[in-house]
């Protein structure tokens, strides 16, 4: 094992975010046969990759629908041949027209969670839309508490209603099950949210909806759990690629980890033990996990393998950033081993807010995918 | 005062990128005049604006060189028209053919700080290149340590005694200006690098070099000194725009911040007393400066007048964010003013990575002016 990046399929002179294609395959279809397994709709959520290519791999094992976070987002994927689309984002009253205009040629589906908003949207659009109302059920981001029936049952009114709008059913984003230390913790958390998605539904349906789904989405809870009770669709989309922050809570193994930063070496202090990187916070993002002692780890070495990004090497943290540098503690023996103009990988906290940072991925093969 | 952004000088639908032009024009033209006043040379660093049309605002006061982090924005500087270019960031040897062709066509300068590169960079060169030894007076990052006589020496003589590289003189850059309280504590790591600069100049005039130049830059040292006796010249980035980090340690005032983000409010949430913007980690970026009870802040709305950005409201703070979303803790009174597709302004804790995000400003005026 080595953390150096050794490569005949492309070069690397800048930092560059690799994809383990391999395992991105793996990662989406075990997801997708767990859906299945559940009897669950599967609609990945595409705010993570970003990329029309890795797009059609989710089509290639069955997906038929898709959640975005943003209305050029649902633009970008729609010209891209997806027709099924939810804006898994508080409808953004601003891009009325633009919503309107993308009604037209796809299925678009939006979150609404007040009164207000399910009456501007009435009023603005002149195509339908599908609306998911959003329900809080503990994260406290967005969405109605959903303690409070009597504001729950108000904008399922407002939207049942509303003469542009269909009512689909009730939808979460769980995200607290990012902050859960164990897989028992997600479990739980896991639980919680599908009795409380299950009470808000009973109340509803005094409203006698045509029809009330229910849609949950965080990939920590998607990952560890194997029942989906009363559910009919999930929206992971961090699975896609997973990071530290996923390993670390237990929503995935090491070896599912898919992206990792190549970053050529512009520095080897001997004497204080670190490596510098051309790879800061402008390439990697500054997000990170933490150290049992409390300290931040912006990423890990990986050690790499011919055909894989293998495993990250946890006694090489990074362990600052600044915006072109990062800064790696590594152990004598492996210092030695590295020189100015070797090129490491470096194992990101969290994959989405890295990919924002880039264009396109290189897989180990050197075929490019573009992004968004 | 008021939070809400209203203009007729454009339109906001998503995220966006405000620039206060009149404070950056003000902010440059205060820079150049100090440095002029101080007898150094101007140079400013282009990584926070990576703008060409800024560019063009620095060379209006004078400006005939610059810095850049990259060899990518060398080249950009390059096609727009700049001939002096120093490339501040240790010299990746795996660019050495860009380097090379930059060089034939620009008066390029690179750092090094060790002999493996000294000697790298000669052999893979054709075209000759400044060179700057890259001194670590406390920051910790980069650089050789200028505590250490003898590999300072050292890679000075690689230096001098390769064919390609002309020497410069010595560079730092005491980053460690960043994490200072106050201004007496900028000023103090300020006299503190120059000492030992000056020092290690003194200890390198016994190997005759034709010329030994000094080069400092932080934005905070170069915004609050009055006095750069024995440098030569001056790089800071930032303070073209400053942001709150600098605003909180004291090298700007608040009505220096020139950039702010612009984000539709998609929830208000009047029980938590909360709003949730479009505008999250993949628009504003997730750095932070901490209030004073420890908790993070990363960004504060802005209280933005018909023709600038305003002051911060300092009881307005954006206290987390996700990919998409940023959540605003808000007080009663202002929250009552605010609805949803509302649009308001938040400055930034770190505006060269909030820039990294964006692919245009949108000055108050309604211009649009393009990053690299």
């Amino acid at each position: 094992m080595t953390v150096r990046l050794q490569t005949n399929a492309f070069q690397i002179t800048k930092p560059a975010l690799l994809l383990d294609k391999k395992r991105v395959l793996r990662n989406i279809k075990r997801m997708a046969d767990k859906a299945s397994a559940c009897g669950v709709s599967f609609r990945p959520h595409c705010k993570t990759h970003q990329s029309a290519e890795i797009g059609n791999w989710l089509k290639n094992v069955g997906a038929m629908s898709i959640a975005v976070s943003s209305v050029e987002m649902a633009q970008y994927f729609r010209r891209h041949g997806w027709t099924d689309i939810q804006i898994a984002f508080p409808a953004n009253l601003l891009e009325i027209t633009e919503i309107d205009r993308l009604a037209l040629k796809a299925d678009i589906a939006l979150l609404v969670d007040s009164e207000a908003a399910a009456k501007e949207l009435d009023k603005g659009l002149s195509n339908r839309v599908r609306v998911w109302l959003k329900v809080d059920v503990g994260y406290g981001r967005s969405g109605v508490s959903w303690q409070t029936s009597k504001r729950l049952a108000k904008v399922t009114q407002a939207i049942l209603s509303a003469s542009n709008l269909e009512f689909e059913g009730i939808l979460t984003h769980s995200g607290h099950s990012y902050g859960a230390k164990t897989v028992e913790e997600i479990r739980a958390i896991h639980a919680e949210s599908l009795s409380r998605l299950q009470h808000v539904k009973t109340g509803l349906m005094e409203l006698s909806p045509p029809r009330c789904r229910i849609s949950v989405g965080d990939t920590p809870t998607c990952s560890v759990a194997d029942d989906f009770l009363g559910v009919d669709e999930i929206r992971p989309g961090n699975f896609v690629f997973y990071d530290l922050m996923q390993q670390s809570i237990g929503s995935c193994a090491e070896d599912d980890m898919a992206v990792g930063l190549a970053c050529p070496v512009v520095g080897v202090y001997k004497d204080r033990g670190q490596l510098v990187l051309y790879g800061g916070a402008a390439h990697l993002y500054k997000d990170f996990i933490e150290a049992p002692d409390g300290t931040r780890v912006f990423g890990f070495l990986a050690d790499v393998t011919p055909d894989s990004l293998g495993r990250p090497n946890r006694t090489a943290p990074v362990i600052s950033l600044s915006q072109e540098h990062g800064i790696v503690q590594v152990e004598k023996g492996l210092l030695e081993k590295i020189r100015v103009g070797d090129v490491v990988v470096v194992f990101p906290a969290h994959s989405c807010l890295t990919g924002k940072l880039h264009n396109e991925y290189i897989t180990l093969q050197g075929e490019k995918i573009t992004r968004m």
